[in-house]
């Protein structure tokens, strides 16, 4: 077997604990799991099928296709109707409260469970199943590491896709090509029934103010009506920022990463704005450690924003998100928060993507981006690079 | 206003007339729609909020997040909760029996409207709202028609991509490239939980063998286990074939084509294989028209390959896919399915995707695919592009 193939096993071994003892604590006797991301995160791979795992004893997989799982025992079923027989022929006693994925099933897939597991009483997990996600292990961490030096990689290559009398979309085609060729898998996963993004977000000039549909930092009309965010066609020109917010999934595990490149000078406005953002930056990287309040970490932020006299540009302008940063993991909005009322409070492992933003208008966006792991000490930047707007040629 | 406001207008009115006669055979007073493939459906765009359609008289749409809306009426709320209220406020009278998204919106977001309607009985209408969608109007034609002109004209660039010694993944980078470079808005829009996929398919040599845990035609390793689905690294050698199915999603209205590509010969088995699918595409082109069963069409397709001694190749041969042909549109996976047991008849104008392929062990899939549009007497082939095998220089 080869060594990653056992390293696997026992990080595997590490979540199922994890959330067993979640599950004990909050009354569970299993947690059936069907959602791409929550099966990764169980079984370091995406299958046709169900995972599940009992309060006590091994997991089970079964499986509409067939599929590599490693050790875990697997039995074949056409439909889920079969799930409970399956059970009772695998030897699992069937659950008296039943966990299920409340926010990644829909509405027609949950209650077709609730029927087939009639006796049990089912109750929504993915909270917990979040809560859990919050906390990286250290394999989780690596690949993070992994993800955020490809993107670095990536990053410093951008200057070298400019073309003078480009288009914003034709800049971002050309950053997504270096993504793919750096070994992005491309599908930028976030969580949410609406929250559909491509491979991140470049944004320039006025394309920066305009709200988006979706709950992103910032927004952009978009190509098209069906898909509006982001790059717009925009013409670069002379005195624009523009703002990279591309995706860092080159793992499973993705790393955030936010850096501003500028066609020509840009305004005293714009370039003071990118530096309170680095200053905001630094306060959060000096207090924030295991034990700080997200809503604080907000809080800090938005009051040195207010200082500058760059509230009314902070997170947008028409549009102002209400969140300064976000955790970050297989999707890109995890726990915890960083919004003025979250309850949440850092813990050690967690990793979040910090982004204090200010949008000016006719310029564009400006600001950065990292993400962090979180110690008992501080929190550690995984995106190392230089945080300075970047000339385009 | 734009002449293309208007249309527009005129667009939607049609398509609200349909919902609305549906809804009253159903005896249902309003449906709230919520995800983003109905809402393009139904509003031309996607919006953050809800936009709701009484059985009688005019739409209304509740923002959480500022946006055009051209004629509808608005509300702006904070959160679903409002909703009632808002209804009142714009002179709308509570629905006694509302429709929702069962199978889009998560069971959690489902829930959450049954509360806040708790005097309605709520119903699932997504089945409703996916035969409505399954018969285009003539814009929506229009728009497949020009979907499928792009995809043609990438297609038509593909050899000017190829250099020996590329792997698949490097030959669909390109690809992907001048896809977007052509209007290609990047996201792929499939209809289900799990079914994620990024911008399509490029098989080659063994990897076509490879089950995958989607329910897509064919399968492939993919590049990482939370993403397994397509090329997979495969260095393409002499002797390979190179299936590209990659997404016509350059309008909202997705076309469907697949043409495959040689490097150097091919194996007789492979390009007889080919052959068959041509001759299985020409025999449902005379055969398909408004009234015709798709179970029919599928045992058609079926028999030939049988006849043809390849049914242990037909839609894969790890895994079989038990279907030849899906409704295209917003998705890719509209109404109807041609499956073995399907009981649905093709209707005029229904666009469908018509794919008999073949997967040859060691070579990879052979067979084509063409988007058609449904009419009176006949089918209207959509992807008008040569569907000989074409060799790679």
């Amino acid at each position: 077997m080869p060594p990653n193939e056992k390293d696997m096993e026992n990080e595997l071994e590490l979540k199922w604990e994890r959330l067993r003892q979640a599950m004990a604590e909050a009354g569970v006797d299993g947690c059936l799991v069907a959602t791409n991301r929550n099966l990764y995160w169980l079984m370091g791979r995406v299958v046709g099928g169900y995972f599940y795992l009992p309060v006590e004893g091994e997991p089970h997989c079964f499986l509409k296709r067939p599929a590599e799982v490693g050790r875990v025992a697997c039995s074949a079923i056409r439909k889920p109707e079969q799930l409970p027989e399956a059970m009772a022929g695998a030897g699992l006693p069937l659950p008296r409260r039943l966990m299920l994925e409340d926010e990644t099933l829909t509405h027609a897939e949950y209650v077709r469970l609730q029927r087939v597991f009639a006796s049990s009483e089912v109750v929504g997990g993915s909270q917990m199943l979040r809560r859990l996600r919050a906390v990286k292990t250290p394999w989780e961490i690596d690949q993070m590491r992994q993800s955020a030096r490809r993107q670095v990689e990536v990053y410093r290559q951008i200057p070298s896709c400019y073309r003078p009398g480009m288009t914003d979309l034709e800049l971002q085609i050309e950053i997504e090509r270096l993504m793919r060729l750096h070994g992005s898998y491309g599908a930028f996963h976030a969580d949410g029934t609406n929250m559909e993004i491509f491979m991140g977000s470049l944004l320039a000039g006025s394309n920066a103010e305009v709200p988006s549909p979706f709950d992103f930092a910032l927004g952009g009309a978009g190509m098209h009506a069906c898909s509006p965010l982001g790059a717009n066609g925009t013409r670069l020109e002379e005195g624009m920022a523009v703002m990279v917010d591309m995706s860092g999934n080159y793992t499973a595990y993705q790393s955030d990463m936010t850096r501003v490149f500028a066609v020509g000078r840009l305004p005293e406005e714009a370039v003071r704005a990118h530096r309170v953002s680095c200053e905001i930056t630094a306060h959060m990287e000096a207090t924030a450690r295991a034990g700080v309040s997200c809503a604080q970490l907000y809080r800090d932020a938005y009051d040195r924003a207010v200082s500058a006299g760059l509230e009314r540009n902070f997170m947008g302008t028409r549009l102002q998100a209400k969140f300064v940063g976000h955790g970050i993991g297989l999707d890109v909005n995890e726990l915890p928060v960083l919004t003025p009322r979250s309850q949440e409070v850092l813990q050690p492992g967690m990793t979040f993507a910090f982004e204090p933003k200010f949008v000016i208008p006719q310029v564009g966006a400006v600001g950065i981006e990292n993400t962090y792991l979180v110690t008992e000490n501080g929190v550690e930047k995984l995106t190392l690079l230089d945080e300075q707007i970047v000339p385009l040629a």
